[in-house]
Protein backbone atom coordinates (compact mmCIF):
# COMPACT_ATOMS: atom_id res chain seq x y z
CA UNK A 1 0.00 0.00 0.00
CA UNK A 2 2.53 2.40 1.19
CA UNK A 3 4.46 2.10 -2.26
CA UNK A 4 7.65 3.51 -0.91
CA UNK A 5 6.06 6.91 0.09
CA UNK A 6 7.64 9.02 2.38
CA UNK A 7 6.16 8.38 6.04
CA UNK A 8 6.57 11.03 9.07
CA UNK A 9 6.10 9.54 12.14
CA UNK A 10 6.68 10.44 16.22
CA UNK A 11 7.90 7.76 17.95
CA UNK A 12 7.07 8.20 21.87
CA UNK A 13 8.44 4.71 22.58
CA UNK A 14 4.61 4.06 23.81
CA UNK A 15 2.51 0.81 22.33
CA UNK A 16 0.46 3.54 20.30
CA UNK A 17 3.20 4.75 18.27
CA UNK A 18 4.70 1.27 17.84
CA UNK A 19 1.61 -0.30 16.67
CA UNK A 20 1.67 2.65 14.22
CA UNK A 21 5.03 2.06 12.98
CA UNK A 22 4.90 -1.65 12.55
CA UNK A 23 2.00 -1.53 10.29
CA UNK A 24 3.47 1.13 8.52
CA UNK A 25 6.74 -1.07 7.48
CA UNK A 26 4.43 -4.02 6.73
CA UNK A 27 2.68 -1.44 4.08
CA UNK A 28 5.82 -0.58 2.87
CA UNK A 29 5.88 2.46 3.38
CA UNK A 30 9.69 4.92 3.42
CA UNK A 31 9.45 5.80 7.09
CA UNK A 32 11.21 8.55 9.23
CA UNK A 33 10.61 8.62 12.87
CA UNK A 34 10.90 11.58 15.24
CA UNK A 35 11.28 11.42 19.31
CA UNK A 36 10.24 15.05 20.75
CA UNK A 37 11.94 15.75 23.69
CA UNK A 38 10.30 17.72 25.81
CA UNK A 39 11.78 17.25 29.09
CA UNK A 40 8.89 15.21 30.80
CA UNK A 41 9.95 12.72 34.00
CA UNK A 42 9.43 9.59 31.70
CA UNK A 43 11.22 10.73 28.71
CA UNK A 44 14.67 9.05 29.43
CA UNK A 45 12.84 6.03 29.50
CA UNK A 46 11.00 6.70 26.33
CA UNK A 47 13.86 7.73 24.34
CA UNK A 48 15.03 4.21 24.92
CA UNK A 49 12.08 2.87 24.48
CA UNK A 50 11.64 5.02 21.54
CA UNK A 51 15.52 3.77 19.82
CA UNK A 52 14.90 0.13 20.58
CA UNK A 53 11.98 -0.07 18.76
CA UNK A 54 13.40 2.24 15.33
CA UNK A 55 16.25 -0.19 15.75
CA UNK A 56 14.23 -3.23 15.69
CA UNK A 57 12.27 -1.83 12.45
CA UNK A 58 15.42 -0.11 10.77
CA UNK A 59 14.26 3.47 10.53
CA UNK A 60 16.37 6.37 11.42
CA UNK A 61 14.96 8.05 14.62
CA UNK A 62 15.65 11.92 14.57
CA UNK A 63 15.06 13.91 18.18
CA UNK A 64 13.37 17.09 18.34
CA UNK A 65 14.06 19.18 21.42
CA UNK A 66 10.96 20.77 22.68
CA UNK A 67 12.31 21.88 25.79
CA UNK A 68 12.88 25.11 24.53
CA UNK A 69 9.33 25.73 23.25
CA UNK A 70 7.57 23.64 26.54
CA UNK A 71 9.32 25.66 29.38
CA UNK A 72 6.73 28.45 28.84
CA UNK A 73 4.20 26.16 29.34
CA UNK A 74 2.92 24.29 33.12
CA UNK A 75 1.97 20.65 33.22
CA UNK A 76 2.20 17.55 35.70
CA UNK A 77 4.24 15.83 32.73
CA UNK A 78 7.09 18.33 32.64
CA UNK A 79 7.51 20.39 36.28
CA UNK A 80 8.69 18.17 39.63
CA UNK A 81 6.34 20.31 41.45
CA UNK A 82 3.29 18.87 40.17
CA UNK A 83 3.05 15.15 41.57
CA UNK A 84 1.95 12.72 38.33
CA UNK A 85 -1.73 11.75 39.50
CA UNK A 86 -2.19 7.97 39.79
CA UNK A 87 -6.25 7.06 38.49
CA UNK A 88 -7.66 6.23 35.15
CA UNK A 89 -6.51 7.40 31.79
CA UNK A 90 -9.87 9.12 31.28
CA UNK A 91 -10.52 10.41 34.85
CA UNK A 92 -10.90 14.37 35.72
CA UNK A 93 -7.46 14.31 37.50
CA UNK A 94 -5.46 13.02 34.70
CA UNK A 95 -6.02 16.14 32.61
CA UNK A 96 -3.04 18.06 34.57
CA UNK A 97 -0.79 15.50 32.36
CA UNK A 98 -2.19 17.57 29.45
CA UNK A 99 0.60 20.08 27.77
CA UNK A 100 -2.05 22.49 26.34
CA UNK A 101 -1.53 22.37 22.38
CA UNK A 102 1.16 19.72 22.52
CA UNK A 103 -0.20 17.40 19.61
CA UNK A 104 -0.84 20.25 17.26
CA UNK A 105 2.92 21.53 18.36
CA UNK A 106 4.19 18.11 17.16
CA UNK A 107 2.27 17.92 14.20
CA UNK A 108 3.22 21.52 13.00
CA UNK A 109 7.07 20.63 13.56
CA UNK A 110 6.23 17.00 11.48
CA UNK A 111 4.63 19.23 8.59
CA UNK A 112 8.07 20.94 8.80
CA UNK A 113 10.31 17.67 8.46
CA UNK A 114 8.05 16.91 5.97
CA UNK A 115 7.85 19.89 3.60
CA UNK A 116 11.57 20.04 3.75
CA UNK A 117 11.57 16.00 2.70
CA UNK A 118 9.98 17.32 -0.48
CA UNK A 119 6.12 16.07 0.95
CA UNK A 120 4.63 12.27 2.57
CA UNK A 121 1.94 11.25 4.66
CA UNK A 122 1.87 12.30 8.51
CA UNK A 123 0.48 9.50 10.50
CA UNK A 124 -1.05 10.15 14.08
CA UNK A 125 -1.78 6.88 16.62
CA UNK A 126 -4.13 9.24 18.12
CA UNK A 127 -6.54 6.76 19.09
CA UNK A 128 -10.48 6.95 20.39
CA UNK A 129 -9.17 6.98 24.07
CA UNK A 130 -7.15 9.98 23.83
CA UNK A 131 -10.15 12.38 23.02
CA UNK A 132 -11.45 12.46 26.66
CA UNK A 133 -8.31 14.23 27.80
CA UNK A 134 -6.75 15.49 24.73
CA UNK A 135 -8.48 17.96 22.51
CA UNK A 136 -6.18 18.07 20.18
CA UNK A 137 -6.45 14.49 19.34
CA UNK A 138 -10.06 14.46 18.36
CA UNK A 139 -11.29 13.47 14.67
CA UNK A 140 -13.21 16.98 14.12
CA UNK A 141 -9.80 18.77 15.31
CA UNK A 142 -7.84 16.66 13.03
CA UNK A 143 -10.23 17.17 9.77
CA UNK A 144 -9.61 20.62 9.97
CA UNK A 145 -5.91 20.11 10.61
CA UNK A 146 -5.63 17.95 7.55
CA UNK A 147 -7.40 20.70 5.42
CA UNK A 148 -4.65 23.32 6.96
CA UNK A 149 -1.80 21.32 5.76
CA UNK A 150 -2.95 20.53 2.91
CA UNK A 151 -3.22 24.08 1.64
CA UNK A 152 -0.10 24.69 3.18
CA UNK A 153 1.97 22.45 1.25
CA UNK A 154 0.65 22.75 -1.45
CA UNK A 155 -0.83 19.46 -1.12
CA UNK A 156 2.27 17.71 -0.88
CA UNK A 157 1.65 16.80 3.11
CA UNK A 158 -1.31 15.01 3.90
CA UNK A 159 -2.65 14.41 7.61
CA UNK A 160 -3.71 10.70 8.48
CA UNK A 161 -5.44 9.26 11.88
CA UNK A 162 -6.15 5.53 10.76
CA UNK A 163 -7.35 4.64 14.85
CA UNK A 164 -9.31 7.67 15.38
CA UNK A 165 -12.17 5.82 16.00
CA UNK A 166 -10.76 2.67 17.35
CA UNK A 167 -10.45 1.60 20.77
CA UNK A 168 -6.81 0.84 22.45
CA UNK A 169 -7.35 -2.73 22.58
CA UNK A 170 -9.08 -2.95 18.82
CA UNK A 171 -4.93 -1.92 17.76
CA UNK A 172 -3.97 -4.29 19.68
CA UNK A 173 -5.83 -6.77 18.07
CA UNK A 174 -6.16 -5.89 14.63
CA UNK A 175 -2.18 -6.28 14.60
CA UNK A 176 -2.38 -8.96 16.32
CA UNK A 177 -0.21 -11.38 13.47
CA UNK A 178 2.67 -8.33 13.20
CA UNK A 179 4.59 -10.09 16.39
CA UNK A 180 4.70 -6.42 17.81
CA UNK A 181 7.99 -6.23 20.27
CA UNK A 182 5.81 -4.37 23.11
CA UNK A 183 8.41 -5.54 25.35
CA UNK A 184 10.68 -2.61 23.84
CA UNK A 185 7.86 -0.15 24.61
CA UNK A 186 7.36 2.19 27.86
CA UNK A 187 3.99 3.74 29.05
CA UNK A 188 4.71 4.53 32.54
CA UNK A 189 4.40 7.87 33.33
CA UNK A 190 5.79 7.56 36.62
CA UNK A 191 9.33 6.61 34.59
CA UNK A 192 10.45 4.29 37.53
CA UNK A 193 13.47 1.09 37.16
CA UNK A 194 9.27 -0.60 36.81
CA UNK A 195 6.39 0.65 35.69
CA UNK A 196 4.37 1.31 38.50
CA UNK A 197 1.10 -0.09 37.18
CA UNK A 198 -1.01 2.74 38.88
CA UNK A 199 -0.54 5.46 37.28
CA UNK A 200 -3.00 6.47 34.38
CA UNK A 201 -0.90 5.34 31.46
CA UNK A 202 -0.47 2.08 33.00
CA UNK A 203 -3.84 1.39 33.51
CA UNK A 204 -4.83 2.07 30.44
CA UNK A 205 -2.08 -0.53 28.78
CA UNK A 206 -3.13 -3.21 31.27
CA UNK A 207 -6.44 -2.72 30.44
CA UNK A 208 -6.07 -2.48 27.18
CA UNK A 209 -4.34 -5.86 26.89
CA UNK A 210 -6.63 -7.29 29.03
CA UNK A 211 -10.03 -6.51 26.89
CA UNK A 212 -7.72 -7.87 23.64
CA UNK A 213 -7.45 -11.33 25.53
CA UNK A 214 -3.61 -10.74 25.08
CA UNK A 215 -0.86 -10.63 28.09
CA UNK A 216 1.75 -7.46 28.33
CA UNK A 217 5.18 -8.75 27.93
CA UNK A 218 6.09 -6.04 30.50
CA UNK A 219 7.16 -7.02 33.85
CA UNK A 220 5.36 -4.25 36.92
CA UNK A 221 6.24 -3.17 39.69
CA UNK A 222 4.71 -5.22 43.18
CA UNK B 1 -12.82 47.07 21.62
CA UNK B 2 -10.55 44.77 23.13
CA UNK B 3 -12.37 45.35 26.42
CA UNK B 4 -9.21 43.90 28.38
CA UNK B 5 -9.47 40.34 26.62
CA UNK B 6 -6.41 39.01 26.29
CA UNK B 7 -4.16 38.73 23.17
CA UNK B 8 -1.26 36.87 22.04
CA UNK B 9 1.14 38.09 19.50
CA UNK B 10 4.27 36.80 18.35
CA UNK B 11 7.05 40.08 17.86
CA UNK B 12 9.44 39.62 15.97
CA UNK B 13 10.91 43.36 15.62
CA UNK B 14 9.83 43.86 12.23
CA UNK B 15 7.05 46.39 10.79
CA UNK B 16 4.08 44.17 11.14
CA UNK B 17 4.33 42.98 13.80
CA UNK B 18 4.62 46.30 15.30
CA UNK B 19 1.86 47.68 13.54
CA UNK B 20 -0.50 45.37 15.08
CA UNK B 21 1.15 45.69 18.61
CA UNK B 22 0.18 49.27 18.22
CA UNK B 23 -3.82 48.66 17.28
CA UNK B 24 -4.07 46.27 19.90
CA UNK B 25 -2.89 48.60 22.54
CA UNK B 26 -5.18 51.11 20.65
CA UNK B 27 -7.85 48.73 21.10
CA UNK B 28 -7.60 47.60 24.85
CA UNK B 29 -6.33 44.59 24.81
CA UNK B 30 -4.31 42.65 27.76
CA UNK B 31 -1.67 41.62 25.46
CA UNK B 32 1.30 39.17 25.65
CA UNK B 33 3.87 39.11 23.33
CA UNK B 34 6.34 36.75 22.45
CA UNK B 35 9.68 36.66 20.37
CA UNK B 36 10.70 33.27 18.43
CA UNK B 37 14.58 32.80 18.72
CA UNK B 38 14.79 30.18 15.49
CA UNK B 39 18.69 31.53 15.28
CA UNK B 40 18.92 32.60 12.38
CA UNK B 41 21.28 35.59 10.88
CA UNK B 42 19.38 38.09 11.36
CA UNK B 43 17.57 37.23 14.99
CA UNK B 44 19.96 38.90 17.29
CA UNK B 45 19.14 42.77 15.95
CA UNK B 46 15.42 41.37 15.73
CA UNK B 47 15.51 40.71 19.49
CA UNK B 48 17.06 44.35 20.46
CA UNK B 49 13.95 45.68 17.89
CA UNK B 50 11.35 43.22 19.52
CA UNK B 51 12.53 44.81 22.84
CA UNK B 52 12.40 48.30 22.81
CA UNK B 53 8.67 47.96 20.72
CA UNK B 54 7.50 46.08 23.61
CA UNK B 55 9.25 48.46 26.18
CA UNK B 56 7.48 51.20 24.14
CA UNK B 57 4.33 50.12 24.47
CA UNK B 58 4.99 48.69 27.94
CA UNK B 59 4.03 44.52 27.51
CA UNK B 60 5.28 41.69 28.26
CA UNK B 61 7.70 40.33 25.89
CA UNK B 62 8.88 36.13 26.26
CA UNK B 63 10.98 34.49 24.36
CA UNK B 64 10.49 31.59 22.80
CA UNK B 65 13.62 29.12 21.68
CA UNK B 66 13.01 27.43 18.73
CA UNK B 67 16.37 26.71 18.37
CA UNK B 68 15.74 22.90 18.85
CA UNK B 69 12.98 22.55 16.58
CA UNK B 70 14.07 24.16 13.55
CA UNK B 71 17.88 22.75 13.89
CA UNK B 72 16.23 19.85 11.79
CA UNK B 73 15.29 22.07 8.67
CA UNK B 74 17.51 24.08 6.08
CA UNK B 75 16.89 27.45 5.34
CA UNK B 76 18.76 30.30 3.91
CA UNK B 77 17.48 32.14 7.16
CA UNK B 78 19.73 29.88 9.65
CA UNK B 79 22.00 28.52 7.62
CA UNK B 80 24.94 30.17 7.10
CA UNK B 81 26.51 27.76 4.33
CA UNK B 82 23.52 29.45 2.09
CA UNK B 83 23.77 33.25 1.06
CA UNK B 84 21.17 35.33 1.98
CA UNK B 85 19.29 36.35 -1.40
CA UNK B 86 19.17 39.97 -2.72
CA UNK B 87 16.13 41.03 -5.06
CA UNK B 88 12.21 41.62 -4.38
CA UNK B 89 10.40 40.62 -1.76
CA UNK B 90 8.28 38.06 -3.73
CA UNK B 91 10.44 37.02 -6.30
CA UNK B 92 11.12 33.39 -6.51
CA UNK B 93 14.97 33.82 -5.06
CA UNK B 94 13.32 34.60 -2.32
CA UNK B 95 11.82 30.82 -1.30
CA UNK B 96 15.27 30.24 -0.16
CA UNK B 97 14.26 32.18 2.96
CA UNK B 98 11.20 29.95 3.59
CA UNK B 99 11.49 27.81 7.07
CA UNK B 100 8.86 25.29 6.06
CA UNK B 101 5.85 25.63 8.07
CA UNK B 102 7.11 28.48 10.63
CA UNK B 103 4.21 29.84 10.93
CA UNK B 104 2.23 26.55 11.59
CA UNK B 105 4.77 26.18 14.39
CA UNK B 106 4.68 29.42 15.85
CA UNK B 107 0.86 29.85 15.92
CA UNK B 108 1.09 26.26 17.70
CA UNK B 109 3.04 27.68 19.72
CA UNK B 110 0.52 30.78 20.39
CA UNK B 111 -2.14 28.22 21.03
CA UNK B 112 -0.44 26.82 23.84
CA UNK B 113 0.97 29.73 25.70
CA UNK B 114 -3.19 30.81 25.22
CA UNK B 115 -4.46 27.89 26.40
CA UNK B 116 -1.81 28.02 29.19
CA UNK B 117 -3.65 31.54 30.26
CA UNK B 118 -6.99 30.41 30.22
CA UNK B 119 -8.19 31.28 26.10
CA UNK B 120 -8.18 34.32 24.21
CA UNK B 121 -6.98 35.90 20.82
CA UNK B 122 -4.25 35.08 18.69
CA UNK B 123 -3.16 37.61 16.38
CA UNK B 124 -1.25 37.45 13.10
CA UNK B 125 0.28 39.90 11.15
CA UNK B 126 -0.12 38.59 8.14
CA UNK B 127 -0.76 40.25 4.99
CA UNK B 128 -1.11 40.39 1.28
CA UNK B 129 2.06 40.11 0.12
CA UNK B 130 3.48 37.54 2.43
CA UNK B 131 1.26 34.89 0.39
CA UNK B 132 3.27 34.56 -2.50
CA UNK B 133 6.50 33.18 -0.48
CA UNK B 134 4.72 31.81 2.43
CA UNK B 135 1.92 29.62 1.96
CA UNK B 136 1.27 29.34 5.81
CA UNK B 137 0.52 32.72 5.68
CA UNK B 138 -2.53 32.38 3.08
CA UNK B 139 -5.79 33.36 3.92
CA UNK B 140 -7.60 29.86 2.89
CA UNK B 141 -4.85 28.29 5.18
CA UNK B 142 -5.54 30.14 8.31
CA UNK B 143 -9.27 30.14 7.92
CA UNK B 144 -8.94 26.22 7.85
CA UNK B 145 -6.57 26.23 10.46
CA UNK B 146 -9.24 28.70 13.34
CA UNK B 147 -11.28 26.19 12.88
CA UNK B 148 -8.65 24.02 14.10
CA UNK B 149 -7.73 25.95 16.61
CA UNK B 150 -11.00 26.42 18.24
CA UNK B 151 -11.79 23.27 18.38
CA UNK B 152 -8.40 22.11 19.75
CA UNK B 153 -9.14 24.74 22.77
CA UNK B 154 -13.00 24.30 22.99
CA UNK B 155 -13.74 27.92 21.51
CA UNK B 156 -11.27 29.48 23.55
CA UNK B 157 -8.47 30.57 21.59
CA UNK B 158 -9.71 32.51 18.71
CA UNK B 159 -7.05 32.73 15.44
CA UNK B 160 -7.34 36.59 14.15
CA UNK B 161 -5.32 37.77 11.05
CA UNK B 162 -6.71 41.26 10.79
CA UNK B 163 -4.51 42.27 7.54
CA UNK B 164 -4.75 39.31 5.57
CA UNK B 165 -6.06 41.21 1.98
CA UNK B 166 -3.90 44.34 3.08
CA UNK B 167 -0.77 44.74 1.44
CA UNK B 168 2.16 46.28 3.53
CA UNK B 169 1.46 49.94 2.54
CA UNK B 170 -2.27 50.19 3.45
CA UNK B 171 -1.45 49.12 7.17
CA UNK B 172 1.17 52.02 6.95
CA UNK B 173 -2.02 54.06 5.78
CA UNK B 174 -4.31 53.02 7.94
CA UNK B 175 -1.99 53.20 11.01
CA UNK B 176 -0.88 56.50 10.69
CA UNK B 177 -2.12 58.59 13.17
CA UNK B 178 -0.95 55.50 16.08
CA UNK B 179 2.49 57.76 16.13
CA UNK B 180 4.05 54.23 15.69
CA UNK B 181 7.87 54.05 16.70
CA UNK B 182 9.39 52.66 13.26
CA UNK B 183 12.99 53.85 13.90
CA UNK B 184 12.87 50.92 16.98
CA UNK B 185 11.95 48.31 13.97
CA UNK B 186 13.79 46.26 11.96
CA UNK B 187 13.75 44.71 9.01
CA UNK B 188 17.06 43.60 7.06
CA UNK B 189 17.50 39.83 6.59
CA UNK B 190 21.41 40.17 6.67
CA UNK B 191 21.50 41.65 9.89
CA UNK B 192 24.25 44.07 9.44
CA UNK B 193 25.06 47.49 11.66
CA UNK B 194 22.87 49.10 9.18
CA UNK B 195 20.24 47.79 6.96
CA UNK B 196 21.59 46.80 3.53
CA UNK B 197 18.24 48.53 1.68
CA UNK B 198 18.95 45.77 -1.21
CA UNK B 199 17.31 42.34 0.66
CA UNK B 200 14.09 41.34 0.00
CA UNK B 201 12.99 42.44 3.38
CA UNK B 202 15.01 45.82 2.96
CA UNK B 203 13.10 46.45 -0.72
CA UNK B 204 9.61 45.45 0.19
CA UNK B 205 9.89 47.86 3.42
CA UNK B 206 11.37 50.88 1.34
CA UNK B 207 8.41 50.03 -1.55
CA UNK B 208 5.72 50.19 1.51
CA UNK B 209 6.63 53.86 2.99
CA UNK B 210 7.13 55.12 -1.02
CA UNK B 211 3.24 53.62 -1.88
CA UNK B 212 1.69 55.35 1.06
CA UNK B 213 4.24 58.49 0.94
CA UNK B 214 5.50 58.28 3.85
CA UNK B 215 9.34 58.23 5.18
CA UNK B 216 11.21 55.27 6.90
CA UNK B 217 13.07 56.82 9.91
CA UNK B 218 15.46 54.10 9.30
CA UNK B 219 19.55 54.99 8.13
CA UNK B 220 20.41 52.70 5.43
CA UNK B 221 23.76 51.48 4.16
CA UNK B 222 25.04 53.72 1.14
Amino acid sequence: MGDGMKAFIGLSGGMDSTILLAELVADGYDINTYFFNYGSKHNAKEFVAASSVARYYGVPLTTIDMRGILATTLSGLTSDAVPVPEGHYESESMKTNVVPGRNTMFIAVLLSCAQAAGGGKIFLGCHFGDRVIYRDCRREYLVSLREALYIASHWEVELQFPYITETKSEMLLQTRDLNIPFELTTSCYKGGELPCGKCGACQERLEAFRLAGMTDPLEYAK
